[in-house]
């Protein structure tokens, strides 16, 4: 008796595994991007509320209450938003979805892993466009993405802003994607968990520039601090959602309901209480706290412009020799390339408290310093 | 632009629909099969003390806890546990893992509603036995379902107790689906979530007649009467767990953290408090009260030896019309058969108020014995 061969590649990830051996060593781990801060009272206090009120199967499109809200902070209707147990499950249904055998899809690397996974369950193959690394960072060239459509490419896949480099993308190039997915007839997914963590000006969204064919996936868990939650989204064309919400009863049926509702009115309560703002000042400064901590060591680290996350590198180190020796957890750059990863390169979370990140800086000042 | 034509089939099922339908026409809900009591205080209670502590990613596998509490139940090890999002995505999960293209699931019918596309998405093909419907109710045969075994066959999937005929499956069986099973090499999978609602002696579990191959599906929501929760679980045999917890991650990821801390404890609590056997004891009671009603009326319905469910005869009628003039929403027997479903059949939940239950005998009385 042996398990079907698409689950051998199946093993728990080394974010997790990461965590895991981080809490036995008692690391600062700044590898798995979950907040050190509690979520906001205002979260809780909803969900607290909802027990013993919604407690039953909600509809497998979501809690109308949800639905609406949603709706309402993306300026479309209800009937353009289908509910999913987590953004994971948002890129699950839509891979499923929207290719299969013989089909190709065009994802940046490095890239968020469970993208590769997913297209690889739907039969799909993953076409990978490698973002350059220069001294200024990572960039992403549209030529070599319009190189790496076929006629076989049934979608694009974006992550804005984008996890791990901290990329947010420029109108123009947003504007470049919707053309080349409109001259090549692509669908368009944009994950845009981390749509509310950015330091310069608020990004535009990928389905501005094409509404007709963009899915735009969002996670509750990502903006309220609570990653736990698995309240997910998908907001796109309206004609396609019935499918969707159908395709979705068959993988876990429905989001956990006081979660949604919990939910639904804490998306209120976080624009009216500037939750955001607040949420991207306390970010900002420890992105900057971090960045400087690690380029006062002598270390290339490149400034993230969104998500919690920033890039750098530490030559002639291993992320399992690290978290030992070190007794800091980090993500090796490998689990965001299928091959050939920039060598010395890992991703940093910077969610974690001050005082963790100041006590990761010492730690690693330790061993950066020390000859290996 | 088109969806992958996989999704052809998805659309909202009867059962979300049935519900809104019944909201809208204040019908009575027999339809569904969510409780209309609320969730145990101590599970109410359990999660909320979680909030606030278990706020972020669990492991794809479960919360260790969980996977504890899960163990003790099962008699087995905390590696024995992989926790999903409600035990759909249990389904999903084994399906996904267990067949492929060129293998076949066989089947009995009628079947729960997510077999058949789970099977289908994973590329495999379901082959149906169909159980015998005589006086005294349904009946597996064992022959039938033996020949419908072949080369191809990889897994044979039970529902016990089966929704929606509330069958029990008899200890010699038991014995015989496991003896099949080795036979030809066949996994088991044994869809339990209904596994404390019996109205008998307490059945064993298909998993103590063939342990090395059999994965067992529960489900917190059904035991705790909070079917939003989405808390489920797979106990199955320790080598192939690690690959089914990898192949969950790239579903949902997790399952949502503070209600597998709250189900936890609730799982513990309820053994303690003696909770299943009063749930047992109130189903019992108005299963006999909506059987004898509608017995009364002259109607046939069948004897359920387990789950919350009964299967009953209204000739001449139509769920979709049932639900418009009696006001009184019920699941047609074609929701659970591919083809030619018995006619006039229908699936009652039970699993709501003794008023609710009153109400729609007293409204069906009305239309059964009026000409239609």
């Amino acid at each position: 008796m042996r398990l079907h061969p698409r689950t051998q590649a199946a093993r728990e990830s080394i974010f997790p595994k990461m965590s895991q051996l981080a809490a036995r060593l008692q690391a600062v781990n700044l590898g798995q991007g979950f907040p050190s801060n509690p979520p906001p009272a205002f979260l809780l206090e909803a969900v607290r509320k909802a027990l013993g009120r919604y407690d039953q199967y909600a509809p497998p499109a979501g809690l109308p209450l949800l639905r609406e809200a949603l709706a309402e902070e993306f300026g479309v209707e209800p009937e353009n938003v289908v509910v999913t147990s987590g953004a994971t499950e948002a890129i699950h249904v839509l891979l499923q979805s929207l290719v299969g055998p013989g089909d190709e899809v065009v994802v940046l690397e490095p890239f968020f892993d469970v993208y590769l996974p997913d297209a690889f369950l739907a039969g799909a193959e993953a076409r990978l466009v490698r973002l350059e690394l220069g001294e200024k960072g990572f960039r992403l060239d549209l030529f070599a993405l319009e190189k790496a459509i076929t006629p076989r490419t049934r979608l694009l896949l974006v992550n804005a802003p984008m996890n791990p480099t901290g990329l947010v993308f420029r109108e123009e190039e947003l504007r470049a994607l919707a053309t080349l997915a409109r001259r090549h007839d692509l669908f368009l997914v944009s994950d845009e968990v981390y749509d509310e963590l950015y330091f310069g000006q608020r990004p535009r969204r990928l389905r501005e520039f094409a509404p007709e064919r963009t899915f735009t996936v969002g996670s509750a868990g990502k903006r309220l601090e609570a990653t736990g939650y698995r309240v997910g989204w998908i907001v796109g064309p309206k004609e396609f959602m019935p499918a969707l919400a159908g395709m979705r009863q068959w993988t876990s049926f429905s989001a956990p309901s006081p979660l949604q509702a919990g939910v639904a009115e804490a998306l209120r309560l976080a624009r009216k209480e500037g939750f955001y703002e607040a949420l991207r000042e306390g970010y900002r400064k420890r992105r900057d706290l971090l960045l400087s901590g690690l380029r006062s060591m002598g270390l290339k680290a490149y400034e993230p412009e969104g998500t919690y996350f920033l890039m750098a590198e530490l030559p002639g180190f291993d992320a399992f020799q690290l978290v030992e020796a070190a007794r800091v957890a980090l993500i090796p750059a490998s689990a965001f390339y299928r091959e050939d990863p920039p060598p010395g390169l890992f991703r940093f979370a910077f969610c974690k408290s001050e005082e963790e990140i100041f006590l990761a800086l010492d730690r690693l000042a330790a061993v950066v310093n020390s000859p290996a």
